[in-house]
């Protein structure tokens, strides 16, 4: 029902160029996962599901789906406040079909209101192979986007900022 | 407002009488978190913050809160529904305050609603050091947990059954 | 962000021909609403804002929007499902901008997954005048779908099958 | 598994001492709701389940529950922010067991979080009778609570003064 983004463009050659997850979101890189764009409209990255994404019954692991989208949408809400400090206040995911071991997936955060206190992303995963598409999980993430920097925190953002398209 | 629990026990020096999070769950032990109480009326688990569960600004990331409340209302509804294989719906979680690198971080996961075909769960999880217990965040878990266990995943609640006290 | 829907058409004379939300609904009716499409892929209507719509400080009440959205998902889950007993197991919605007494809103709930157990709707309502629109609120609703209709209830699809287009 | 709050008392005779809902919450009052107690810590209120509060099946309309919870949890905060302007953001509640067509229902907010920013209220719905008491639903509400009063609703909080104790 929802129409699902392009097939995400085949990993060049020039590995240098895509953002350095395991930099810029810790947990995020632990779980496997590969940020792709970075900009205040739009932020992508892709899964290949292996054993340490996955519960027992050797599917996605909701909470992995969960920690993509507060980590896609808090990513996205920082480049888009102007690089205010933010915090997630509230995430609700649903959990639509499951992913197996292998399966690749991709996600696309989008932000549906962008105001100058309250941000709120919407968190998208889909399930892609050579013949179709299908949506794996949609979640909503509302952030807080007014704080100020805290002086210890200076440079949280200068990571970010090198692989962030504006 | 909400009274906290009992600040959890010492780890013992007997530390094989500890459920083996890496075998319960893989993402849930690669953010550092280990399990403690397994049962269908309660799960519990406590994280040492380090630098797998942050976010830049160096505080909880707020997608290991959710991984964590997926993780531990999924392991309960598991043993609660007699080891059906469950799946879960849908997460809402709200981040309450921040827990910072260093901190300790005690969760906690109870039924809420324990029905046939759908279960709910509240995981709440607490700041907790030698003079003060703060909420940080509290997630509801939707389950459904009436599905048949699939041929290939007959030995997914083996692990689950040698470390849960019924 | 979000492309909004085109302005609902004006109401012609034909009022007999429109949905009785009255008899469809009669929550939803008492606080204004009137319901026009009716179909297993889109449930549409319109609400004018007026004092029974709104809070103390003369703004929609979020809650009237939480009503509109568990009231248009479980119509368009009930038609979908092939007129088997729903139940709503979970709402979430963001209240993103404010409507003010006066103004005209419109509502779309449509499906973002229609499973034979569970379905997942998304429920939007914005804000239409003459020169723009706005995302006023939305929302997610997961029901539960193979419900065995009651005894006592057989007739509860009669009002709905009457006015819906399948 | 929650214990429930005792049972509400009965309704004296002195009417005039029980708060005013049709002043206080327009669409409350048109479902049936009668507010209770208005404090900073806990607003309650009961409902007595008839034909305007329920759905086609005879059974209490789930946005009607939502609109309950919204409505208390934003006249707590309300009166728990020192009387700012409050505005919820996001409301998830899940729906648990259902109430029937003739069903008394008790409705309790409290806070679980009182910030200077954000609060977020817990809103549970209980049906009871003479001999037991069971969850009909859970909700979490979250409010922005530090926005200025607009001119053109300085009286917004009179009425709620009026029955508000602090």
């Amino acid at each position: 029902m929802i129409k699902p983004p392009p097939p995400p463009p085949l990993l060049d050659s020039a590995m240098d160029s895509h953002p350095n997850t395991e930099a810029l979101d810790a947990p995020l890189h632990a779980i496997g996962f590969q940020i792709d764009e970075l900009t205040p409209h739009k932020v992508t990255g892709r899964l290949h599901v292996t054993a340490k994404a996955c519960q027992p019954f050797k599917v996605l692991h909701g909470g992995v789906s969960a920690l993509i989208a507060e980590a896609l949408a808090s990513m996205g809400a920082h480049i888009a406040s102007g690089w205010k400090r933010v915090a997630g206040l509230q995430l609700s995911i649903n959990h639509l079909r499951r992913a197996d071991l292998g399966d690749h997936v991709f996600a696309e955060a989008t932000p549906i209101h962008a105001g100058n206190t309250i941000q709120v992303w919407e968190v998208r995963l889909w399930k892609i192979d050579s013949e179709s598409k299908s949506l794996v999980s949609s979640a909503r993430v509302t952030l807080l986007t007014n704080l100020p920097v805290p002086n210890n925190a200076k440079d949280a953002a200068t990571t970010l900022k090198k692989y962030a398209k504006l």
